[in-house]
């Protein structure tokens, strides 16, 4: 609370202002473990926040005071609290059974009214969840003056499941994921999210499901390891925790098809309409794939001459029993340095079922469809994967290669990623307030090669600045969040533009058309944002 | 002799579309050694370029047999032979004392013309020297007709050197390298000799000497190597090929300056004015480093925690003593996937004196900078070489930073080098024929990450086509040689682009200015090429 009481001896500025500046400095202290790292400072803004909000409180608790008796709550449906989700229709939420109408209460949010509108609609808990500067006694009592009505008592059960859908056993979601496929499903966090930690929390890292989510039963879950000469190797779940040391890794997954939808805007593409978000990172936690492999029997050196890879199959199967798959080349999968796991925790808890559970493949800085999830088997192979996925996806092409004359022969699977970045504030279309502006983003690139420059432009890419970059970083494996503050006069249009510079000093090229591929795969890009500065 | 016989049964095609199948035939046959294994074909259609040169010859024999005596030759100076180097001032060449005015047999050259020029105004012996095809007794024959002098006497004699000039025990160069400084000696060869072979014979390698060539006595030569707790070992160059494997790598080594002069048209830089030819690629041979630094007591950890560095120094040294230097990390220099060499072969010969004589490290995947020539000794530190040249030399910038604001120590050294490629045939500003033009180059990408595509366009980028890639090329170390046919209409203006898509799928960046330092390095946009196609 030290900053509350500096701040408290001066002039307070104006509430835009501190949500910016709240923003910014729980930014500035994102680091590995960062979003943990941030909250007292967010805390100390918030409490702020609290302060000045419960003005409005007692003004609204006098005129309470005057009426009298308590009302009796109107009762609503989950679906007619989900029409309330903007201003114009008043915002709507739900806690418990209770339904509050914060409209508001909107500008008066201390992380900003951005944030608060994500949850309109819905119930607030999953948000409060992820953010525990909310779990203070005077938030619910500030909540308490906003209430409009309850739920209906029907509404508490949640609705039956259906037998027949492969999917109906998939797990629960957190509202504030942005759906791009349901089933299977896809989503991805919102950008306002997304770069608010250094480590994505679990509930809101990018999911990107080929299937229907297994159901696995921890106490019955085997992983087979099929060694050299025939043998093979089943791990309960305790082995594998047991038998091999626990290694941990703060890497960054990314979808091939992050930023798919800048290349739809070029040509239609076959695939999901991925905006920014579809990348996110967590600490690891497993077996070394290195150490599972020795103990099977395996050496340094493949098995024989030639390219050798290191194949894995998912719990996860089609209608036909057909399970998703992967490979990657068995010198990475042997590699020290490469820290591939088998791991079973994610931020220190035990994986979601969206991400795996019990056990799935991380390959740090490889794209994310070699990470196979709900992990049943590993194998040694002269060949590649024969998954679908493996042979006849995720490659990419010249622009000019058209569905009548690919022939996936003829690229190699991707496995490591370019350099990347993106922009995550502001957002595209934005009206910017006049004075500092703080663009944020991340930046990532495959292989390990860690970021070392991010650069900035406000003018569509004709003068450029370096952004600031955390100095500490993971070993390369993890992105970099990076942020610039430029001041910006009103009545000004900026197109902001990021381009990264990773260790090898590759850059990611200009535009999009160039790079189109018909899968919308590897849009790299420079990122740009529109926003006009308002007064 | 089999194409000849086949071709004679047909009408024979125009000299002009000879030419460019000939060199098309070449190219395609390039291959790791390819500038040997090309031959047969080069010499199959030279022969017969020879049979229609041999009909030019029977009729000047004819005219000359009409006239007597036997001339007595004027002669020259070198300087004046120097002075014939366009059809526009006469064509001279010499060979042994001889001069010959070939103006007329420019276009018969069955090389091609531009080929021939490149040896106008001096000695025909360095070009023969390097295509075997020249060794026949027709070749000398047919040059006979074309005599018109004799060099003066005195010209047999070579100048006296300057014993006050430092650079003046530097060894001779082969004419047709571009000298883009003479001293120290910094030097490419002409783009359409760079692609004409896998390897680039050690002649035209491209010359990157930041100091004197150092004069090494081989007998007396000691590779001083500081080993663990302050012992340290000294090799001589027999010790070093006899004690240790020697080792094979085919790898391109590419300054960090090349194509700095693309660069220097968006805005001025400091740095030598190279084209597109500072790259080339050989076969080296030599000691492991690994097996170095294992033999003075190392492992394959560095000695502590930390990041450890691999640190060089040579022999050529400024007016001050202080010698070239560099460094690369101690993962790389230990690791044995990483293949670096203290080399003392490089395609099969020992090394030229112009490139390290007797001994040089040879960093595949790396810029060349960290390869240091006439190596004196290798050291491991806890810090990056202190040389000017890791310090405040050969790294990269946002295009904002100036002389002014620029602070070495917020880049890193470059080490691996982004995905990079060039256009050599056709030039900027030629007149190519319509029909089918042929467009060749070359593409790089560093740390090993072969290319994998390289998408080539006539119409400035709008439309692209993948050229052809020779499938088997070297570990990933070596430049892929590429090339694309294409039909084009007399009329046309064209503005070829090339760009490069390497196993990471990274790609180059579509334009210059972005990416624009004030070192000019790391020069690595779309290559663009505009010609005109005529009737």
């Amino acid at each position: 609370m030290l900053l509350l009481r500096a701040m408290a001896g001066r002039r307070l500025p104006p509430l835009t202002q501190l949500h910016r500046g709240c923003s910014r400095l729980a930014a500035g202290s994102a680091a590995p473990g960062g979003h943990r790292g941030a909250a007292p400072v967010l805390a100390a803004l918030l409490g702020l926040g609290a302060v000045l909000a419960y003005g409005e409180r007692r003004r609204r608790s006098a005129q309470a005071a005057q009426a009298t008796p308590a009302p009796q709550y109107p009762r609503y449906t989950r679906a007619e609290v989900a029409r309330h989700r903007t201003p114009a229709d008043r915002v709507w939420v739900t806690h418990g059974t209770e339904v509050f109408d914060v409209t508001d209460f909107v500008e008066l949010h201390p992380g900003g009214p951005d944030k608060l509108l994500l949850a309109a609609g819905g119930p607030l808990e999953p948000f409060w969840a992820l953010y525990a500067v909310h779990s203070q006694p005077h938030v619910l009592e500030l909540l308490r003056d906003y209430k409009v009505g309850e739920l209906s008592p029907e509404e508490a059960a949640p609705p039956p499941g259906d037998t027949q859908d492969p999917f109906a056993g998939d797990p629960p979601r957190h509202p504030a994921l942005r759906v791009n496929s349901l089933k299977p499903f896809n989503a991805e966090p919102p950008p306002e999210l997304l770069t608010q930690s250094f480590l994505t929390p679990n509930e809101l890292f990018f999911t990107r499901n080929h299937l229907p989510v297994p159901a696995v039963e921890p106490g019955s879950y085997r992983l087979r390891v099929e060694g050299p000469g025939g043998r093979s190797l089943s791990l309960s779940l305790e082995e594998l925790r047991g038998r091999f040391p626990k290694h941990e890794v703060t890497a960054t997954l990314q979808c091939a098809g992050n930023r798919r939808s800048e290349m739809s805007r070029v040509r239609p593409v076959k695939g999901l309409a991925w905006d920014i978000g579809a990348i996110s990172t967590a600490r690891w936690g497993g077996a070394r794939l290195r150490d599972v492999l020795l103990h099977a029997g395996f050496g340094d050196h493949p098995p024989a001459e030639g390219e050798w890879h290191v194949c894995f199959e998912g719990l996860d199967v089609d209608a036909s029993g057909t399970p998703y798959g992967a490979s990657i080349p068995f010198h990475r999968a042997i590699s020290a340095e490469a820290e591939v796991l088998l791991a079973y925790e994610m931020n220190g808890q035990e994986l979601p079922r969206d991400h795996g559970f019990p056990v799935r493949v991380v390959v740090p800085g490889v794209v994310g469809a070699r990470s196979v999830k709900w992990l049943r088997s590993v194998a040694v192979s002269p060949a590649e994967s024969p998954s679908h996925w493996q042979q006849n996806d995720y490659k990419g092409f010249c622009p000019s290669v058209d569905w009548d004359t690919v022939d996936f022969r003829a690229a190699p699977a991707i496995q490591e990623l370019p350099v990347q970045s993106a922009i995550t504030e502001p957002r595209p279309g934005a009206a910017v307030p006049e004075g500092e502006l703080t663009v944020k983003g991340y930046a990532w690139s495959g292989g390990g090669r860690e970021v070392v420059r991010v650069d900035v432009s406000l003018d569509g890419g004709r003068t450029w600045r370096a952004a600031e970059l955390p100095g500490q970083r993971g070993r390369g494996w993890a992105w970099a969040l990076w942020e610039l503050r430029a001041p910006v006069a009103a009545g000004s249009r900026l197109d902001i533009v990021c381009k990264a510079v990773d260790r090898s000093y590759n850059v990611q090229p200009d535009t999009v058309a160039p790079i189109w591929n018909l899968r919308g795969v590897l849009s790299n890009a420079w990122h740009r944002v529109p926003v006009t500065v308002t007064r």
